[in-house]
This record gives structure tokens, sequence and C-alpha cells, in this order.
């Protein structure tokens, strides 16, 4: 298994434009990377992703997709960068009822269908007993926005931050978002993680899917520094998930289950 | 058929923190609105989107998707809004080869299979001799963002805007990216709407599905906020589209066919 160790990110010649003069330029643009996922010897999946931890992509996305129910559940994963494929082995056939449900989303929302019939098995109730501060809270979200800076030189990616209530402990970046939320799942199964004290710090919106995200993950507090939409917050409720959002320079809102912000 | 008229903005308790101090308050949070497509009888997708223009997102989806070619093999479309769920009935008997492959997006980007099989056959080589200046570039951008601020106030929409060189004709909003340019592509294919002096202005990132979704409408320019991708910009460059990106403030970045910048 071989892994890529950063972000391909590819110069492109560009006009500048500033407001008053024309200038030529080369720019880093962020890759496009396309990861075809072959299960068991079948085409299952392909990911639009950036090509960073994509064995920790892998692994996070089966287990989101409820492919995987635990870690120990995968053999092996052989890795074709040059193609763009990863070769899943499973220690049992895929039922792939389910997956074979078409889905179209705004951002990769999942229909209602797929949400009952798949996310109401694997989204869990979050019984966490963490709690973190509002000081915390800001300073944690300065915290990744600081260290991801040098991701961001090309304006083009996501972040997500595993932390304590005390501290960032890593990062994941992709140019999905879910992507991101999936590489850190997938890091925590393979290192397996304890979740009891742990909370998610996060750069995108929070749609009603990347609240799910959160709650197969399981963890209880996701602090955001975007919008959260009515059905991400319903779901927030019901599954006694912390929703922050908003969460930028020292200010924030807390949408749902403040009881943990202290 | 029924068009609500403005996109529902849903009450929301938060605790708000504005670096020193807690306060009760009551704001609006953008609605996430899932819509089943029903294709002559038969399920055939699930669009999660902000429930306003729906008609035009159904139409521009459907052609978007390579299921209709012209707008007329539509014989009607009937929207119960209070289950979600959009009634189309067609001319003729869908073929669902290509639609029942499944894919995974970064941001509903699609898998390559799903770009060569499809996408070769829908996507447009774009011959436009329509320019526009690096000033009205700028002038139209913020000229969105001003048009938009009203449906800005929740944070969590994407604009597009329909533009001549000269002026903004009409924008249209949603929670997704794409379907704001599907709305746009509704509205073009229901009034007969000539594009051969026309743009598009874009708050979005540009994925290789944006720039796909450009070419299928049949668009030269796209001025975006946003950062493009490797992937888009090799598109962009194939297909014959001018992408402008990070046009904020004054300021623009220009990254192919620059011979229509002028």
């Amino acid at each position: 298994m071989k892994l890529m160790k950063h972000t391909k990110q590819l110069g492109w010649e560009i006009t500048r434009y500033d407001g008053k003069v024309l200038s030529t330029e080369n720019v880093e643009v962020v890759e496009e990377f396309p990861l075809t996922v072959v299960l068991n010897g079948k085409e299952f999946a392909t990911i639009i992703c950036s090509p960073i931890h994509l064995y920790e992509l892998i692994v996070g996305f089966l287990a989101s997709e409820g492919v995987i129910r635990k870690y120990d559940e995968i053999i092996s994963v052989n890795i074709d960068e040059d193609q763009g494929f990863a070769y899943v082995e499973m220690d049992r056939p895929l039922i792939i009822d389910d997956h074979s449900k078409r889905f179209i989303g705004s951002c990769c929302g999942k229909s209602r269908q797929f949400y009952f019939k798949r996310d109401v098995r694997t989204a869990k109730t979050i019984r966490s007993n963490l709690t973190v501060s509002v000081e915390k809270s800001v300073k944690l979200m300065q915290l990744m926005q600081k260290e991801s800076e040098q991701f961001l030189r090309t304006g083009g990616v996501h972040n997500a931050a595993l932390c304590t209530a005390e501290e960032m402990l890593f990062i994941r970046t992709d140019i999905g978002r879910h992507n991101a939320l999936d590489k850190i799942n997938g890091h925590v199964l393979k290192n397996k993680i304890s979740l009891t004290d742990k909370l998610i710090v996060f750069s995108g919106r929070v749609s009603s899917e990347v609240l799910l995200k959160i709650s197969k993950i399981g963890i209880g507090i996701l602090i955001s520094k975007s919008a959260p939409t009515t059905l991400a917050l319903e779901l927030a409720n019901d599954l006694g998930i912390t929703v922050v959002g908003f969460a930028r320079g020292d200010r924030l809102n807390i949408y749902t289950h403040g009881e943990r912000i202290v």
C-alpha cells in the first residue's frame, strides 16, 4: 500500500487583474482526484477527492456508508495512485441492495430513502458528557484555521480537526468537506482512538449529511465555521449532537444541545 | 403546477457568543428540502435543494443529466411540495442504463465512468465570440453579490446569475451550487433564451462537474468568486470555456481562454 504524502497542487499560468493592471503569474491550483473503490473485485463507487490520506478516506467512507461496521472487516486495501483505483478486500461478500439506490445531493446530500433505509440503522444517538468552554471553542477554530493556512493557498479545500476540549489532535484536508470528515473517521478507526472526550472542528456547512456523518463517527460536539441547515439542526436535536456554527474570530452561535458548551 | 415564491428560512433559537457575553436570539436558518423526481411513474433521483424555482430546477437537472435533449420532451411536471415529490411525464420511455451507475462526489462530483460515458456525449465545445471587459467582469460579480444579500442572511446559499457583457439578467439561489446552475438552465430552456451573448457569474467553486454543467448549458464565459480545480481547468481548455476565478472586490484571475476577457 502506497500513500501520497501531501496534496498535489499544480502550477497554472494565469492573468491576474488587481483592480488596475493585468499581469501574468504562475499560481497553484488544487487537484481534483477521482478514486474508484473496487470492493471484492466489483466497482463500488468513485470518490472525487484530494489525493492525500487516501487509506483513511477509504476506511472512513466505507464506515460512513455502512459497508463496514468494524475496522477488522477490511482484509486489505491496495491503492493504485497512477490509475486512481483502490482495491479493497473484505472478509464477507457485500450486500449492495441499498447501495444501488441512486442519490443526488445539493452537496452530496442523500435522498430521503437513503436516509431512512440506511442512516437510521447506522446513525447513533450520542450520549456524551463531554463539555467544552465557549472560549476554548473559539480557540480551537482559530487553531485549525491557522494550522490549515498552508493548505489554503489554493482556496479550494475544507478542513476538519479532531480535538479534545483542550487541544487539537490532528487535522485532515480535502476538496470535499465530506471527505475531510471521512478521513478523520478512517484515522480514528485505524488507530482505535476513543471518542468519549473528543469533538470535531470543521470548516464546512452543516448539512444533514454532515450531521449524519458526525453521528456515525460518534461525536457529540461539532464546531463549524459555517452555517447549518434546518434539517441538520432537527437531526442534531434528535441525535443528541451539539451544533456550534459561524465560529469566526471570537464569535460563535450555539444551535443545539447547548448544555455541552460551558 | 405550484411554485413557491421564496426560500423558506426558518427561525431557530440560538445562544450567541460575541467574544464577551452570551445572549439568546432568534435567527433564520436556511432550509434543506428533499425533492424526489418521479419520471414516468418511476423514482429517478432525489435532489436536496432550496424550495424555490423548483420547476426550473427539475428542467435544468434533467437536461444536465442528459435525460432530456429538448424542453419539449417534457409533457408535464406536477410538484407536490408538501411531500417533496415532483411527477414528470416525458414523451418517451427513459433509458436508465447510465443513470443507474453509481457516483459519489466530493461535492457531487461525478465518477470518471459517468464522465466518460455520459458527459462526453452531452458536453459541448463552446465556439463563442462573446467578449467581456475585465472591468465589467468585476462589476457583474459585485452586482450579483449585492443583489443576493437578501438571500445571504443565513449564510448557507450559493448564487448564479445569467448576464450579458453589459448587465445582469436574473439570479438563482440554492443551498447546492449545482442546483443554482440547474435553475439557470431550466429558466433558459423554458424561455428559449439565446445564449450566444450570455455569460454566467457564480459564487461557488469551479469543480469538473460545475465546468461540465456550464458546457452543457452552452456558456463560454464563467466568472466565479471561488477557486477552480485542475481537472476543471483542463476540461475548460478542451471545451473552449473561459474560466475567471477569485473575482473578489475589484480583483480577479483569468485561468483559461483569456481571449474573451478584453
